[in-house]
């Protein structure tokens, strides 16, 4: 039984750890988000000792925003959602985290995202942002295509159309692909005379440099550019196989989400754009929302 | 005049500085190589203290090799071709060396394959190893078509055949693309069981490593493999396109270069096969004659 003075109440601790930024929030048993915190990497591909400070340091700016910072972290329900933990070497990386918090739930990204989306409940989601890939869950079977990487994967991400951009500029400069609107653009925006420049200023550029080049290749494409155009189909298309494969799985609700959505979502197909529906919550939710499912699984467990 | 001793004869060392090793040879007046010498990157683009160490130490190498340990740095007229130095920043950067020869002439790892190719006359070369590109040197005038590295450029090279095939494969795992001949191939040579543990593997993986898995594409396109022959096609066009950029500038030569040459040369269209003629010299070779080349301008220009 709880008593007035909420001693009993728990609270939760939602963490979205990705490759660039690692999102964190408290929320109640109601749940109500009480603080956010952001701080830096949280995927453990980018190193164990990194990711884990983040999450740390992350959660501490979330109790400290909702006006909670002298609460323990050793008080708080933890759905942990990380990039990488698909890979088992991580995940049982991660698992042996002697963490600081009461308990610790740990899933991958696409799984929170999914379960945000959809509010804990089965369906599915497409991901552009900086990479790109679809997942679903469906009567407890996860589907997830693509979540392969950069540059080898990540098709219709936007690092790849960033790259595809960059690319064509650089044959158009040499005069063996027609010339394109995105040249000016591209030079202009990165400070380039010419295609020495553009040689440098590229060299050992990664990911998410890629992707700040990503809007260029769209304002072409909406400009009539042909090469653009291609790029943009060639993109989409990719991103419209990864709709169907998912949708063969029958979820009730298909999402899409990350930083690309809004320039990508008109350019799928008619019958795909139509069916993808709104996101419900932020994956950091999903998190939480996962937290909460496996201790209600936990408690049917020990009850039984 | 010169003494019976050969003692006011000079000796000349020709580097070829490249981004995973530095090759050295010392050659006399009469053409002949002495001695050779490897060691590790020659390339600035990996930093100038790494290229500055590896040439030096190639060079004592070459010495040692030819029996020459007695003769000092300080006597030998140095033709340096190094990639990376047709960005001016790197290029400054190595001629403000205080290096340890008599003299040193520098010049891009693309004239000196060129001068190598065709012994110091005008020409042209296409080159794919690790990288790609074209390279024309008619009356004075030079073409570069290409050369900017990877994963933004490089098309038609081992890395970029490696990375097509590592990107098919992957999709083809997830059944959104047919299957290939390559699939298994590439995952016993990576010691994967499945999709998950490839994408381990190719994880932050460089050009070279891609490289590496040309051989792949090339095989299974042999035998019929319809990806594999598609890839392959589309980096045979691209080799094509630069083979009839560099003929448009009428080089009296052409030459065709780099570790995947052997693989790629048949699959070019039939104009250009039967056009391409064997390099007489290697780079290092070229980067001799392109310091005696120096050296006579340089006598014309006092004596005038």
């Amino acid at each position: 039984m709880l008593t007035s003075s909420g001693k009993n109440k728990e609270l939760f601790l939602g963490i979205d750890g990705g490759g660039s930024k690692c999102k964190a929030i408290v929320m109640n048993e109601d749940n109500d988000i009480l603080g956010t915190g952001i701080s830096g990497p949280g995927n453990p591909l980018h190193g164990f000792e990194q990711a884990t400070n983040s999450i740390t340091e992350s959660a501490k700016l979330a109790l400290e925003d909702a006006g909670l910072a002298h609460i323990e972290l050793s008080e708080l329900v933890a759905g942990v959602g990380l990039a990488g933990v698909n890979i088992p070497v991580l995940f049982d990386q991660m698992s042996a985290w002697k963490h600081p918090f009461k308990t610790i739930h740990l899933a991958t990204d696409l799984l929170i995202a999914c379960l945000g989306a959809h509010d804990g409940s089965d369906g599915a989601v497409i991901i552009s942002g900086t990479g790109s890939c679809g997942f679903s869950c469906v009567d407890e079977q996860y589907t997830i295509v693509g979540a392969h990487g950069f540059p080898h994967g990540d098709k219709g991400s936007g690092a790849w159309f960033g790259l595809q951009g960059v690319k064509q500029v650089l044959l158009s400069l040499d005069g063996l692909v027609p010339p394109t609107l995105m040249s000016n653009v591209l030079l202009k925006k990165l400070n380039c005379k010419d295609d020495t420049d553009l040689v440098e200023a590229v060299a050992s550029q990664k990911a998410t440099f890629y992707a700040q080049q990503a809007n260029l290749v769209f304002d072409a494409a909406e400009q009539g550019d042909k090469v653009a155009l291609t790029i943009v189909d060639e993109g989409a298309e990719y991103i419209n196989s990864i709709a169907r494969t998912l949708t063969a799985k029958n979820p009730p609700r298909l999402s899409m989400l990350g930083g690309l959505t809004p320039r990508l979502k008109s350019w799928l197909a008619d019958e795909i754009k139509t069916n993808l529906e709104e996101p419900l919550h932020a994956p950091e939710v999903g998190s939480v929302i996962y937290a909460r499912q496996q201790q209600a699984k936990q408690a049917v467990q020990q009850s039984a």
